[in-house]
């Protein structure tokens, strides 16, 4: 059975990483999952927050957040209402944590990267693509430090690649990268973060009708990691070529 | 190898379930996992949020919080500094998506309950205590309701029963119901809800050290099921006995 | 005339206080008075607040809130609409003052101690309650200092006991010690906290309906005077026994 | 022994009671006992909270609050800050109690009576201030609700007077009506609201240094009731002129 | 002597007005002025808020907001802070007052457009981008409501054109649509709101060092007049295009 | 055409300007425009805030407020909003900017001014109010700093005078110094800040109704010069005579 789209089940929508797109930042990415939009911006500063001073480790942190018309209807503001809601304040920490896997705080010494993921526009996927576009900006904003002498040259502080995909049994099927279509109406939707070698960073699954069996379990997770695979390669390419 | 306390990998810390705590609540549950002790009550009241009005359909809801004593050292808290934290936020949303799992809205009728799972003492795995707990408080809340006419008799808003555990790997090995002394330094943490039929409801794993690889991820799930299906007995135990 | 549970106008509900509530406070009690249950946890902390520093003065502070579900309609979370009320912002004044009343801030030297009163249940009387019980917890907390060599063995921080009651006219008569049918009713209410000699740190009292006159005064500050004496007397019993 | 402004233990600061301060308000009076000055406004509207809806009756309610530098060190706006703060919550709470205490609910109507006390420049008292102030702003906005047929001319919406004073033991010796200077060092503090026919409405005494005994609360009664005399005669006559 | 990017005093930067920029707001257009980048969403409801209900008239407000790395130095999110900053209100409010200038409330309805501007990067000048987008913005969505028969087809509810820019007194010498080299050495810093027709909507100069005379204003309000005339044209052509 | 209140085109209201208004502040005025009435604060202190901590030059700011019933009808308090809304910190940026500009930092040293604008009766104009009056509680804490040797006493810290203005169009007619009842409906509200050689600190004009042209503009801008020198001779007196 095809998908509303015209994808095949364990298919990602069109993925574009362009780097470089703010002037100001140390690290930029906007990043597309289909008409999902988020600009990524990775600011770099030396120095820790007070918590960690002393400890000669670094810190990586991350914010997220919807325009208000991101969506197909308004959104009031956070800033307006004067506080953060549960689901930001959920993918922040999701973001935050799942770049941190992949950082050695020793080797990034006491310099602080904190990634601001603006969804532009919604239509799925938005911390996915928040995830694998963030990943991309903390390279480039590290490279800049390297650049610029906060970090040692030879140090290595990023360890690895991390990316992000969505899965969910729709219609009864278990597919890949769910569009906001498909979103609204899957059973289970589940949000796994791996590692560009193959390993878990983070597994979040929700019954959103029915309880979901192993079985599906297992055929989720299997679209998952095929999924994160062929993100990394497009950032592997997204960071082949030189940014502006 | 041994646990800490003795414990063997796959056994549960000493858990209660003490039905009929207060006196004021339709359903109230003090629970504890070891010395980790949350008081879950269950308020039913009549009509529904706003936004669901004339649906026809009841509300389930959450709201988790700690005292600022329950850990080993004192917390601010959330009311004196004026917003609610990440974790709270995100915990409470867990707790009511896995309770509303099992609920039928039609047959709840346009009627609410929150459940307020408040954490006296803290010593690992407070949120999957809380969700175990508060089922239990769910049902008593629900009987109330129909012995006082606001749900017709013959209806069962509650289709199922869930349970949670945590799991994690600690010093390399995958163990079930972490204390507070094995939380700390797992590699990697997952909460599990299920069923009682042996479905999941919510996964959530995060690698706090080196991502995790997909024989740990199997064998986590396994502990959690049985752990799971352990704590549904339980919860079975404390029902069948008459609430004061 | 009898009272609605069978007391004598002058008779304190049953009071019992239990030490060592929680595994992680210094001091720690869960106080009732008949169905009203307070958690008082005391936390002792080298330092003191800003303001107090180099001073070579300690501090004593407390805070008191409500679960949401403690009393018989479900209340709204502080934390969750922003900002505390003024009742409990009133009731957390009026604890701290009432222990400061037998503190030696010399003696205690820069430490800080805060008490949290937590309003389990409630029936009448929680502020009475929390001061009774805050006392206790407070004790437990500075006799850890000593023996944790915070507080010099031979310093004496604490110069006297604290108890509190509430007295009220009820149906034209003075009644001490209010359950929460009678608080609804009394046409004056007043708090009194007294010290184990018997003089006065606080007096509260509030024509709820008349007025009241320099009689009934005096036959209320004589109830709870007599009624503080009596609490008094069981923290005595409870301090005597060891805490596990 | 003479006071330090030469005054005698039973004496009043100089009061005036300025009506008709405000044009767009429908009771104002600037109240100054001694050197605290404060505008007390009466707003009268048709109408009352939406809990009170439907009850045939009305409602009176107070705010307080203080300019930022009505003291010695400017403090803090608590707009700026986001949240108001305990003392202000307290007096503006003790505000309103104390005029309830004379209102009769239904012969007000479903009409509410909001009173605003901003202090302007504060030398101890000020609370006790805006009470006596606020009382003969609410007799003014009553008449203007009368003349302008909101209340019917033959209602008594308001039964009696309120006026308060403070007292407290300042250099071992009972005094009354403190100013600031002896306020900081008074050891024992007490504020009491009277009816005009010399009953107690509210009677708040707190120990700030040694608690006090019997003897010296019955001479702080004695001072207070004699005090209130006096201020409800000054109420009097500036009621007794037309305001303009 | 010619400015630090070759302009001459009376040229604008290089500016661009892309329609159609997100699929689901009634009109959007990413406004660029040099490197100012403003998203510029138009939202269009039916209703109005509260206090207009019943008045037969539209409403037209305004949101302006940064993205934390908009600029050259990362800033707080308000949403994190917990409010909003006067900044951010005055130019909301400035956005707010030029759109609703050129507005016929009756001709629009009982609808609502609500415009968001938020600054995806920002080098001067961020406010009058957003004021020259949003009209744009506002000219699709109005159109989007006379499709739709929100508004009637022969109903003009905008009845002219609104367009801004920035003027200043850098160096000692009038220049026009400063960029933020120059924005932070300005002496003088002006806004100017013109309609379509060279009037006045809105004009705000301020004197960021010393005072500046009439022959100098006059300078400044013929730069700004002009420049409003060019950024007209712009308008007209962006609109004269079919928008996809 | 006469106006409303028998002024001509050209005339202020009756304006005095009351030094000394507070015991406390070092420099107070309450200040009047007719019915208007603003109490002027200025509140010296050692000390900058920590982002201009060494670097030897002061700083001087201001806060604007207005009494709840300052208005004919009452407003919320900020306070009890939680937030300061937008209009307020508009006019609070407005008179900081305003003073600042005729303060040298460097001759003000390491100092700090807080000019604590409180609006006790509006009936229009009251910034330009607020404005004038400050400036004058501005030189009186000046001086007061000088006497004090916390600024040398051959320091000029204050460059010149400020005063300022409403101007508008009403009913067609340029007028100057507007009340309440001609600010609703002026068609072209303008507010205009001078230095007191006739210079211009700032000028913010807004079109309520229709735009207004470049011949409307010059006619305003000539009242608004005349009236602020007005203005500067009036506050010119009012510090020529010794302050109480």
């Amino acid at each position: 059975m095809s998908r509303f789209d015209g994808r095949t089940p364990d298919q990602l929508r069109p993925v574009t990483i362009q780097r470089g797109w703010s002037k100001h930042a140390e690290g930029s990415v906007l990043v597309s999952f289909g008409d999902t939009r988020v600009l990524c911006t990775a600011s770099a500063t030396q120095g820790v927050p007070r918590w960690r001073k002393g400890s000669g480790e670094g810190w990586v942190t991350a914010e997220y957040s919807m325009l208000p018309r991101a969506t197909n209807t308004r959104g009031d503001r956070e800033s307006v209402r004067g506080k953060i809601g549960g689901r930001t304040h959920e993918i922040s920490r999701l973001i935050g944590r799942s770049l941190r896997a992949v950082i050695d705080y020793k080797a990034l010494g006491e310099n602080t990267v904190v990634l601001d993921c603006d969804v532009l526009q919604a239509d799925g996927g938005t911390r996915t693509a928040a995830i694998t576009g963030a990943y991309v900006a903390l390279v480039d904003a590290v490279a800049w430090m390297q650049a610029n002498h906060l970090v040692r040259l030879k140090a290595r502080p990023i360890t690895g690649s991390v990316a992000a995909v969505s899965v969910g049994i729709v219609d009864g099927a278990p597919v890949l990268d769910l569009a906001y279509e498909e979103d609204v109406k899957a059973e289970t939707d589940m949000n796994v973060v791996c590692t560009g070698d193959g390993r878990f960073v983070e597994i979040q699954g929700t019954a959103e009708g029915a309880p979901f069996d192993r079985t599906e379990l297992d055929a989720l997770l299997a679209l998952a990691t095929a999924g994160c695979a062929d993100l990394t390669k497009l950032q592997q390419t997204a960071l082949a070529t030189l940014s502006d």
